[in-house]
């Protein structure tokens, strides 16, 4: 069956608000740098007293990783719940202005809309503590089959990991893509979040899934062993991983061989949120497009690098007409 | 009496909505290209499902201009009205993080907090439709007699000339200061509202007002003159104004003698957003600090142009910093 979507993706719906800090903030408030933590709507409020003034973005990592393909001209969906609320508003204008279809019913009467508080040092790493609020009340209901049955690839995102509905929800979107012969993309997304679930993430990686994007802090602890030896394991579990490696660019093992790309050039680093989610965004656009694995990679790296080099965790100029001008 | 505070202001507590657009865009929706307007609930909601991807930001002219004699190291304290909702706790948030006084109660059961839509074109220019919500609501009560009678100068928005309620408030904050030997300065805020309130506007700068903000359009629009011959009656009516001219720096008028400043350098102008309130920020701090008018002036060149260099309307580094590195 022809595709509508080339991605459709189910992830957290969340707003960021992004603060700039110096590193001692990090260290008076017990925050782990470049980490994800999730945190209650009380210590979130705490926090959000103590931070600077910011910005708020829509965000979430596979909603960014929509944006990044509709930025591309590709056709994307986003399965995620929102509150009835005004950051719910702003996290459902925002997707849909790119042209991503979103439809899922806002939550009524439960908590407020995910946010993300995003505190960003000086070197442009983000250190992030989420309070899921609605995304955490996304349930296998709101997987509405035909997004998940017209897509060619599907992505999880892995944050969901640890939402015991939401695994629900992923066990009924992987099982209707499977049933259509679609492709299962997941994204490790952070390596605490692989610490807590190491077993029951390899398993599902080894039986439902068929792509895998991972960062080297992810796939090390995923396989608790070196890099290289984490790879090697990577490939023989996956027919396809994906795994960036910051300013050294990115690895793709495809089917026992491994090969890499380098980062696309940038001036400076200036907010890292999103990086990860931008390399996806590419890559998956290049994969439902048809187009060589390395070219996947460059177009993951070219998303990537526009994505850093402003605060905001989407990209603020056609990815399409970047990929051309880089030649892709 | 010492002031607790360099800088008071009254004004409407807004949160702005920014996207970027094309000029096509702003003729399509029938927006006059560099103007605000002040729209419906209806209107905005409407609007708003049009507008591309946006990023929030606190806003509202005069208390951009207080995060900005902050952001110099001032002591500024501000009067608005925000709704009990997320956008009213996001500008409360912002703004006491940088370090403004602001502790007016939100407010409860009535319209949302106040936004601003703001479409920037390619040029940088910003178009500004704004629903004012719950900020239309500020009334005199509103107005903290010891915020007035302590601060060495009290600083008006000209936005508020459209409603009565407003002005209410503007004649007690400006009759309290004046009983305190305070500086009472006002912003003429935009061409359409002088145009507007043209003769209510006159009469208060005769009769209330020490120092006058305005750009080019505003004081023709005020006299409904020529630039020069506009300039003079201006000087005749109030002791001391600054009028801002884009690229061309400002003109200062104080007790009938006129100097311009040159604008500070800047490479590409991004989101022209802010850029006159962040000259009056600029100035204020200086005059508050007893500086030579000249340096004033300087100053606010200073501040407009850190502002115009990024998307949002309030400083993203720290203006005391730049004013140092400028030798100010």
């Amino acid at each position: 069956m022809t595709a509508r979507f080339d991605v459709t993706a189910v992830g957290n719906a969340i707003v960021d608000v992004i603060a700039r800090c110096e590193d001692s903030f990090l260290t008076v408030e017990g925050l782990t740098k470049g980490s994800m933590q999730l945190v209650s709507q009380d210590f979130g409020a705490s926090l959000y007293t103590r931070m600077g003034q910011a910005v708020e973005t829509s965000g979430g990592s596979a909603g960014n990783t929509m944006a990044g393909i509709a930025s591309l001209g590709g056709r994307a969906a986003f399965i995620g719940k929102v509150a009835d609320d005004q950051l719910g508003e702003i996290f459902a204008h925002d997707i849909q202005a790119i042209g991503v279809h979103f439809d899922v019913a806002p939550l009524i009467g439960g908590p407020s809309s995910g946010r993300s508080l995003i505190n960003v040092t000086p070197d442009g790493q983000r250190t992030m503590c989420t309070f899921l609020g609605a995304a955490n009340e996304l349930v296998a209901d709101d997987i509405e089959p035909a997004l998940i049955e017209q897509a060619a690839v599907v992505y999880l995102e892995g944050y969901l990991f640890d939402l015991a509905e939401a695994r629900r929800a992923f066990a009924k979107a992987s099982g209707l893509a499977r049933a259509n012969g679609r492709t299962i993309a997941f994204t490790l997304s952070d390596s605490f979040m692989v610490d807590r679930h190491r077993g029951a993430l390899r398993e599902f990686l080894r039986t439902q899934v068929d792509l895998v994007f991972a960062n080297e802090d992810e796939v090390k602890s995923l396989y608790e062993t070196d890099f290289d030896s984490a790879v090697r394991t990577l490939g023989g579990e996956v027919k396809l991983a994906a795994v960036t490696r910051g300013a050294a660019g990115s690895m793709v093992i495809a089917a026992g061989e491994t090969f890499s790309v380098p980062a696309a050039p940038i001036e400076k680093v200036v907010d890292t949120t999103g990086a990860g989610d931008q390399y996806a965004a590419g890559f998956l656009f290049g994969l439902a497009q048809g187009r060589p694995l390395e070219i996947c990679a460059k177009l993951g790296g070219v998303a990537a690098a526009e994505v850093i080099s402003h605060v905001g965790p989407r990209p603020q100029v056609s990815l399409k007409d970047l990929a051309a001008a880089s030649g892709l």
